[in-house]
């Protein structure tokens, strides 16, 4: 086997949900397109690792100090809705209907992960809080065993905060979704979360 | 959303089988890598995409003008296996069964996908069978309607080459398959071309 072809299947194997075959048939795409193309993605590539940074403010990904989202003059500022990582933001933002603020904690609390509070950017939320310039922190975080410990401890940490309501986004049934296939969890929480129909709707 | 982060996603984007998502995940994976890993990773990318050629012999990919195949000394020159792609290559030296060389179409005649005879390297082919060395040609390619057709052409095409015997691999039921998920034709045909069981074995 060719060492180039050999050293380009090792490396792509290394990413995440990527085997020997996929290497391969990625090699093998490689060729089809532009060197210039090729280039193009591996300078990305590089860049990205290199200049990337977080920010400042949120622990959003970021170009500069301050993520697109902080410093934007338009948004929000009283509201920070707290999310596990970047890709939640990204979900939000694109739903186009959030115009506050974020804060990435950059996980939760999992002690069989070896992750503790100390390891998440509790404190920079609470330094945040402290400027009091924030009204409403919205909890996004996910319902799972590790993101309820998470949800408790903020929950907690940000007692002392006294003007600052705490709020959760809503659990319940997507739209979309069949009860066939939702979960017992969602559905009984569901049931007990009903709000009665306006006549006018 | 970060300049950096929207244009590797992007760039990811563009290789088959990864979508906007899966870019986001393997961004994420970056972030997790040394920086040095990520550098090792591109860098082996962009040699791959500058420097590899195909074999002038076999049009497999080479680091050099002959394959590693071609080039080694101890492999019998009197055996060529002609098979659709660089991958069908690896397959085959992965058993370590096979001890002759190789000969890569670089696909099948394809009407529909406008593959023309004139795009494979089978003029190539024949410059290696007037050599005289060969003596046998084994057709390991696709049993598909595509492949049937390039067999039926290239049967015609090697026929002047008299001296030169040209078989198939064997079709018929793979170790561990279940008669029962096997398709029709595979089924069908293992039973025509059923054989004796020596009464030794």
């Amino acid at each position: 086997m060719s060492r180039l072809l050999q050293d380009v299947v090792e490396e792509l194997s290394k990413l995440p949900g990527i085997g020997r075959r996929t290497a391969l048939r990625l090699a093998m795409h490689l060729l089809r397109m532009e060197p210039q193309s090729v280039t193009e993605m591996t300078r990305s590539i590089d860049r990205f690792r290199r200049d990337i940074r977080r920010c400042a403010c949120c622990n959003n990904l970021s170009d500069e100090e301050l993520c697109p989202v902080c410093a934007d003059p338009e948004r929000d500022r009283s509201t920070v809705c707290v999310v596990e990582q970047v890709a939640d933001v990204l979900s939000i933002e694109h739903t186009h209907q959030y115009r506050g603020l974020y804060h990435v904690l950059g996980g939760v609390i999992s002690p069989m992960q070896g992750i503790a509070p100390s390891d998440l950017t509790i404190d920079l939320l609470c330094g945040r809080l402290a400027g009091g310039e924030v009204r409403e922190v919205i909890l996004a975080i996910p319902a799972s065993v590790e993101g309820e410990t998470t949800r408790f401890y903020l929950m907690n940490r940000l007692k002392p905060y006294a003007g600052v309501k705490i709020t959760a986004i809503a659990r319940g049934i997507g739209f979309g979704d069949e009860l066939e296939y939702v979960d017992d969890l969602t559905i009984a929480h569901a049931l007990l979360n009903r709000r009665e129909v306006e006549q006018s709707e």
